[in-house]
């Protein structure tokens, strides 16, 4: 069983450590908002559904503190990463609440905003659902599917994006024969987070390095390459984590589908294209840290960008739960 | 400077352990066919070209030990790893001049192949240059350049086989602006021995993670990738570390040339089309592996070819000793 990513305690954030699976499973419990704006920068929660849902309790976290101070607390929330644009949307959400409810007493205000988190929490997992049966339908009776990074249970409020349509697929009777999961360099995601969270509902996944996964297509019959999003542009280019993009390219040259599968939280229909998404770069310590202990010395330069962006055009369809929408992609509404 | 990778020291064979690279500069004394053996299948020496020259010098130790044995010393060294072809055909060399020299006496015999061992070895280096004097012409005065894994220095006799173009190009007068390395994984060869090297003969380097090389192709003018060959088919199809297929694959979506840089003697004109090439699979332990001793639980199943094949079509010239060669190729005479 894959844990819950967050779960509102009553009066904290319990968060599952992703850093230390899938070794150890860890909960922090965050107490304020900056904890959890602690737990989303490092990567304890990770995933653009799962980051929006906590921001959105570190909401409710900062007006039980300071209900006077909570655009500072939203502010230092939307600070945390520039990627992925769930947390902005899951914010602007949790201030129109506040913005609504204003006049209201304190514990009035704190339940309007409580359950407004609870609602950003629970309508991801229904729509995580609803994606998944929009999704199965897309696959063939007997799948072999390649995926990147965590688009999971672990990555969202439960059931996940791209994972979640091999869960509702084997539900709704197809036969996933084997998951490829790229290992996900730097941090790792695919071969720490995917792997595990799909062995533990019985999957047959193998982990390959991101660099194998052009060969793998080329030996090997895969029947759809399937990730998630951090941001889609209005023209269907998608933002998702880094190697995305070069895995839809060899998608598209060996004419496999290549799906995104994302909630319509993720659509910002304010940049006409992907060039306008912000790319995260992350530390270069992320990179020189390699396995057995070995580094890349310090005198050599490291470049980490986390994210990269997916044409329009190398996208067979985007999977929301809403629906599937096809090429050409018009978002702007 | 970058340490010779393999020395004859007038009764042994001293070989850069290039498994503790760049942390330590270790040395191997190799003083039988089993020590070189090893080094091979280990990667203490790795690289194509390197691998052929340390495999005459095996059968130098071998014939020295006990000449009756030879064809059991070759046998021995020739399965040490499947797919880089200059291993048999340094072999074929040595056992060439062993049949011819059949009936010297020891003392001379011995010398003859010391001699052809010393011939491959000298012949690679001096090709080297030739190499790349004629890729250095190919690139534009300032050049950002892409590769992967190692052919350097390190991966051959000297001066190098993609990395030697680099070097030439430098001494023709060119500037090499910036060289982005691929880590290579699962072994790193580009993050550990092609950063490596490339810094200690002064070159701007930086690392990145295999599979940012996508989004570095659409961010930055990369004016050509380079990278070196394992085995060559007669139609020009290309087998080469894990990885190089799929930065072929991008680099043409991109429009950027992608050359290949290796010696004569990694054309197998017995073979008409590269899926005949022999792929070496190696152990799923170098995947489970991860930075931060982290491992991909034994649970979960891991794949680790560790070459793949570039078909000719995506390989803008093959550049070696004697020229450039550009499509269609033809190298069955």
């Amino acid at each position: 069983m894959v844990p819950e990513t967050v779960a509102w305690t009553g009066d904290s954030l319990r968060v599952l450590d992703q850093r230390a699976l899938p070794e150890e499973i860890v909960f922090l419990e965050c107490r304020s908002v900056a904890d959890v704006a602690e737990a989303i920068c490092t990567l304890a929660v990770r995933g653009a559904p799962a980051i929006g849902i906590a921001a959105a309790y570190g909401v409710v976290i900062g007006a039980r503190a300071d209900r006077r101070n909570l655009e500072n607390f939203i502010y230092q929330l939307a600070a945390t990463r520039p990627t992925a644009v769930n947390l902005f949307w899951a914010l602007g959400r949790m201030r129109a609440v506040a913005e609504r409810e204003a006049e209201e007493p304190d514990d009035i205000f704190l339940s309007r905003l409580l359950f407004e988190a609870g609602s950003i929490h629970h309508e991801d997992v229904a729509g995580n659902k609803r994606m998944g049966s929009f999704g199965a339908a897309l696959l063939p009776q007997q799948a072999t599917i390649l995926t990147h990074c965590n688009a999971g249970a672990l990555a969202t409020g439960g059931h996940g994006t791209a994972l979640g349509i091999l869960r509702s697929a084997r539900e709704a009777g197809k036969e996933i024969v084997k998951v490829y999961a790229d290992e996900t360099r730097p941090l790792l995601q695919g071969a720490r987070l995917t792997a595990w969270e799909l062995a533990e509902d019985g999957f047959d996944v193998t982990v390959i390095c991101d660099s194998m996964a052009g060969y793998l297509m080329g030996k090997q019959k895969i029947d759809a390459v399937i990730v998630g999003a951090d941001r889609i542009a209005a023209n269907g280019d998608a933002a998702n984590k880094i190697g995305t993009y070069g895995l839809a390219v060899l998608a598209a040259y060996h004419k496999i589908p290549f799906y995104i599968a994302a909630p319509e939280s993720t659509f910002d229909r304010s940049l006409s294209e992907g060039c306008e998404i912000p790319i995260e770069e992350r530390g270069a310590e992320e990179v020189r840290l390699l396995p057995g202990g070995k580094r890349v010395p310090e005198a050599i330069s490291v470049w980490n960008p986390a994210f990269d962006v997916t044409p329009a055009a190398l996208i067979a369809a985007i999977v929301t739960e809403n629906g599937v929408y096809r090429p050409p992609y018009d978002f702007s509404k």
